[in-house]
């Protein structure tokens, strides 16, 4: 399989270079890096069973130039922040076969480009994984790193069928389901409620959110439940609670949006908490608990004032 | 009259060197600044038209210390946080005919001190104003200074009338009102907004927080006065609109809750919010908006984590 992963970061970098463990040809285009890791590759280390490996793409792209002959598949795996065109980023690299796979967090982040490239098979994957671009080049794997992958709308292809096996081969976890939105809700679930906390909050880790705001993250779950819910995305009546004891079960940790606040990164706010109010508006759910962190999220950050 | 004014910072500063002005004794308890305070007295400058002058207090007592002839009336000006306990302060200079006037922020503070001490008159005073202390003995008047007293539960008498008519003898706006409470509540529809947001915002003042959170202001508001309804304190239907004309055509400025937030020092949640969503409780209204604030604001400040 050829592959060409889009933002060569810390999840780009991860996947792409065990997917280049298992023999897929993977070339990535580097939006930051770029001379690092043309001249260097990426160093992955990771603290789990991968263990540390030197990956070397089969091309590294500059931004504005393209592989001579169009991938397989495309790997894109940009943070859905304000300033990033998926549809342009996406646009000079597809052939006439080649397959999008959207490996990002939020709800509802699909329509855009099923709509851009009507006639190219749109995949959608989540990663369940900590990771950390620690420099240039430099990828810190610290744990987890399953996956969810399934066409959109929904169902399953030979393509994401592949891609799921190809993932397995390299040693991960990977569920292959025909209904990734539902998927999608239920990691958004955890994520509305956490990751906006967690910078809210002043800093807090998992640990420390569930010991001072529990009541709060399970009322923010709520919410996002009823409106899964409402969507015709039914969660199991103990979905929260599992949420809440896997959390409690596992290390603390930083969520993803409190290490780009803390980076001065742009934070994912629209595609896991603006897309669910949308949704929410839509089917007429409110959601007051979720709306007062969208207001005040959207206060912070480096676009703020 | 004799006036002993508990907590010398800028409210009992403020209002006690005023009161001093028109020929009230008054003495003040200092907390902090004590030697400061009976060595040099009080500077304050107002930046309106009460111009700059010197409080030189009858008497200043350092914490422990009593008048010889208890007052006819204790200013109790202390900021409402957990660590103050009022009835510990207030109990050693309680003669016979002692009133004890409450000049405080916040909903539902009054009982606590009733209780203690039913032999005693009870007066519950708001202020609205400006002021802070910029140095030890020093204080800073920005801007407004108008008050609301009456005698709690309701009413007026003598003793509320007569400090009522020396605030005024001193140049300040005050109302005497039957209804304290309402009045309160009223106060607190603004302050349950605007004080977190400021602080949870990331330090907006207030044109700043109409600008970006208008609808989140709004819904907070709405909030309070559902639970002041709920109480049997009804605000008129064009308060909240008002209240919100009112802030924007004012000079922006920070909120006491962001300034004590900013020095470090503890936050009067528990008058302003806690009390509000307890009362929200016993009446059974449902206030989400209020209740992630007040989580959220419970992880800031110096008692946090």
């Amino acid at each position: 399989m050829r592959i060409l992963v889009i933002g060569a970061g810390a999840v780009g970098g991860f996947y792409g270079g065990l997917l280049a463990r298992t023999g897929c040809q993977v070339s990535v285009l580097a939006r930051t890096d770029f001379e690092q890791i043309r001249d260097n590759g990426i160093s992955i280390r990771s603290d789990s069973e991968f263990g540390a490996w030197h990956f070397q793409p089969h091309r590294t792209l500059a931004p504005g130039k393209t592989l001579e002959t169009p991938p397989d598949l495309i790997l894109l795996c940009v943070k859905l922040t304000d300033t990033v065109n998926r549809v342009a980023l996406l646009q000079p690299h597809l052939g006439k076969g080649t397959a999008i796979v959207l490996l990002c967090n939020g709800v509802e982040i699909e329509a855009e480009i099923a709509n851009a490239f009507p006639r190219h098979r749109l995949i959608s994957a989540l990663a369940f994984v900590c990771v950390t671009r620690t420099a240039p080049g430099m990828i810190w794997h610290q744990a987890f790193g399953g996956l969810a992958i399934g066409d959109y709308p929904h169902g399953e292809s030979k393509d994401s069928a592949a891609l799921a096996k190809a993932f397995r081969t390299a040693g991960l976890d990977c569920e292959l389901t025909e209904n990734i939105t539902l998927a999608r809700w239920k990691k958004c679930l955890w994520n509305a409620a956490f990751n906006p906390l967690s910078v809210l909050s002043g800093g807090l880790d998992t640990q420390q959110l569930l010991a001072e705001a529990e009541p709060l993250v399970r009322a923010i779950m709520g919410e996002v439940e009823t409106i899964a819910n409402a969507l015709g995305h039914s969660l199991s009546p103990e979905f929260i609670d599992d949420q809440i004891e896997k959390t409690r079960s596992a290390s603390p940790y930083k969520t993803s949006m409190l290490l780009d606040y803390e980076a001065d990164r742009p934070m994912e706010t629209e595609a896991i908490i603006g897309n669910t109010l949308r949704a929410a508006k839509r089917v007429g759910v409110s959601a007051p608990h979720l709306e007062t962190l969208y207001t005040l999220i959207r206060m912070h950050g480096p676009q703020a004032h």
